[in-house]
């Protein structure tokens, strides 16, 4: 057993090997990480009783429910979901000294811009324990040492987790460090490690994903909160419209992709509004609505929405629901209330089409598609670190390059200024 | 003359009113921005003595002196310096809305990645005025607003300039915002405006990038400080390597990009040590060494480094001195005492080389020529906003393409999942 992630040693210590880790880990070579990555699997369904166990031990311990409750689960399915994610990540390419320009100067210098790993990344999460063993396979793939943060609920199915994948032989040392969950010291010390961590990941609800912006000291990719809005136009399709409206809705309402909103044009309101308010409660959803809508929706069950309403990512079936002047209230709307993650538009209109895609200021912007589509795997990158919703380094799904950043390597022949 | 630099609104209006001049901005075609670019110029160039006597009445004001004074400094041709930024800027590729990658989808999603802009742009800089043009250049040319909050002793000249800027016709409302340079409150107002501002890049002194840093809610591109290093190898070519490191030292010591840091392989210390400690001193440097190269150097006026000197940054014709037992050992110091920014290597071995430029985790690492060419123009990008430092978003030279952001437009025939 590498002594990586074992009790005793400080957050500070951890951090300190991780970043003696991290030039080792840019120096192994894409064969060597594959390899590593492969027997991870291996070394993970091997130990699955031992995984459930300690996973039974934290949701014993844990008191949560329902929902929450499924999220800490681990079953023998899900271990084997992820071996088979390690799996698929050592199938990827490697991003790392990939050349992203090369150029010579008329003074004869060479000048080459390679992709390099970003050296120690920091990953602070909540319940699922599946996020220990994707986040380690990304981060080895691309060179990096990886320190988690992973939730007091999970404590106990995370440190065998990183245990297992820690004690694979060729791991360096201090490339997988777990922090201690009891406390939130521990998240402090790490968003506080300016000059030893390169980038914290905060993977979670909106509260953990403010407390990371407002005291971190490492640069943050903000993931997360989707407040998603569908505007349905005229001309649109009705049929299409339910579709993606009821699939965004529900198809899995918990997800930071799941449509909150509904904007619907006032052309066809009179029919669509009662049409589509039908249907979200025949699917369950709770119908909040302005004025204007619970008026063309009389004799249904539709609540007044609040203000406060069309800021809330409800993240459950719950739905807002309000008349538009247009595409340009629309954008307006949508520019002021959503959360910059994803928006769609149902339009037969190609000119309304291309304006909504254009000056709507989301991430992902859909015409005639479902929110829902917003997902490393679904755009078809083979993997997903998270969604990110801040303009810097990277913006919507990320997965493996934006886990690198860059360097200059330049070559002379004596050149001076 | 724009509303927007006038004196009177409040820092939060301020920002409010670049917020709403993003969008507009996004909108202007590449034409169009060039257009105003030029008038800018013209503008410029036109009010040339109006700039001179804002900033005679600064210069007056300020009590600096020497080199801080130069800083402040403009002249006729330093003006005309300005409005050949500007229209250099003109000339250069437009990379908003440039394809950056396009896909389907085995459903049938078209996914494009598309540059879009970054939004509010807050750049935050010291004494010199020209960074006031420069800035509002770049932030024009990729249809971000820009919120300026220069020095203090600055002042009339960036208001100034900035009020020219503004008032030329087409230029929206909101475009240019030029913060109280006053008071520390409008830097910290600017740099905690989470949703407002997107991005802040504080260009300046290491106390002025500490503070923001610590203190911004607001993602940072962090800038400047250079603790740059050359690695003289055994074999090397004497005469390149003192023509490099003399350039590097000497050719403008006080910027980002000067060498301050001279390692030597033991191999070649005793006939390189003494040759390059006299060409220094006969350049007016003042050497500091350690122990083993102040023997070899014995009757030159070398003072004994300590332990802060491998650390810090000079800015001025001083240079410490150390022997090393080999390129290994040269990465090893530099990765732990640099800041990142640019170190070179000195060698005819071209595997020494070669791992020099891959393990230097530094922006920019150099083989046989100046850390000098650290520089948005010797790159060849025709414009810079600064050299980055850290590895997130973007680093070593930065200009237009790394204020922009991304964005997917998704579309799609009614797909859901």
């Amino acid at each position: 057993m590498a002594t990586t992630v074992t009790a005793g040693a400080s957050t500070g210590e951890k951090l300190l090997r991780a970043r003696d880790a991290a030039p080792r880990l840019a120096q192994l070579s894409t064969e060597q990480k594959n390899a590593l990555l492969l027997a991870m699997a291996g070394a993970i369904e091997a130990a699955a009783p031992n995984i459930l166990a300690a996973n039974q031990s934290d949701l014993e311990n844990s008191g949560l429910s329902g929902a929450m409750q499924d999220r800490l689960l681990l079953t023998a399915e899900r271990i084997q979901d992820m071996a088979r994610g390690l799996r698929e990540v050592a199938g990827l390419p490697d991003p790392v000294y990939e050349i992203l320009a090369e150029w010579t100067r008329p003074n004869g210098l060479r000048i080459r811009k390679v992709r390099v790993p970003l050296g120690v990344v920091g990953i602070i999460y909540e319940s699922r324990p599946n996020v220990t063993a994707d986040s380690v396979a990304l981060a080895l793939k691309t060179g990096n040492a990886i320190v988690l943060r992973g939730g007091k609920e999970a404590a106990g199915s995370n440190q065998r987790l990183a245990e297992i994948l820690a004690a694979v032989p060729g791991v360096p040392e201090g490339a997988i460090e777990l922090l201690d969950a009891g406390t939130r010291d521990s998240v402090r010390e790490l968003i506080q490690a300016r000059g030893l961590v390169d980038v914290i990941i905060p993977r979670g609800g909106a509260e953990l994903i403010s407390f990371v912006v407002e005291n971190s000291l490492v640069p943050v990719i903000e993931t997360g909160a989707g407040n998603c809005h569908i505007f349905v136009d005229d001309p649109a399709d009705f049929e299409m419209a339910d579709r993606i409206v009821i699939n965004a809705k529900t198809q899995r309402p918990s997800v930071c992709n799941a449509a909150e909103k509904l904007l619907v044009h006032e052309n066809i309101a009179v029919q669509y509004v009662p049409r589509i308010v039908k249907k979200l409660i025949e699917h369950g959803v709770e119908v909040r609505a302005d004025e204007r809508s619970r008026q063309l929706a009389a004799g249904l069950d539709v609540h007044p929405a609040s203000p406060q309403d069309w800021e809330e990512e409800y993240l459950r079936l719950c739905m807002s629901l309000k008349v538009v002047g247009g595409v340009e209230e629309a954008i307006a709307h949508i520019n002021r209330h959503s959360t910059k993650h994803s928006d769609a538009i149902v339009t037969a209109d190609q000119e309304h089409a291309q304006k909504f895609l254009r000056q709507v200021d989301s991430a992902c912007v859909y015409w005639n598609a479902s929110t829902r589509f917003t997902d490393g795997g679904e755009f078809g990158m083979g993997a997903e670190m998270g969604v990110s919703t801040q303009k810097l380094h990277c913006r919507g799904p990320f997965a493996l390059a934006e886990l690198t950043s860059t360097k200059y390597e330049i070559t002379g022949s004596g050149q001076t200024r």
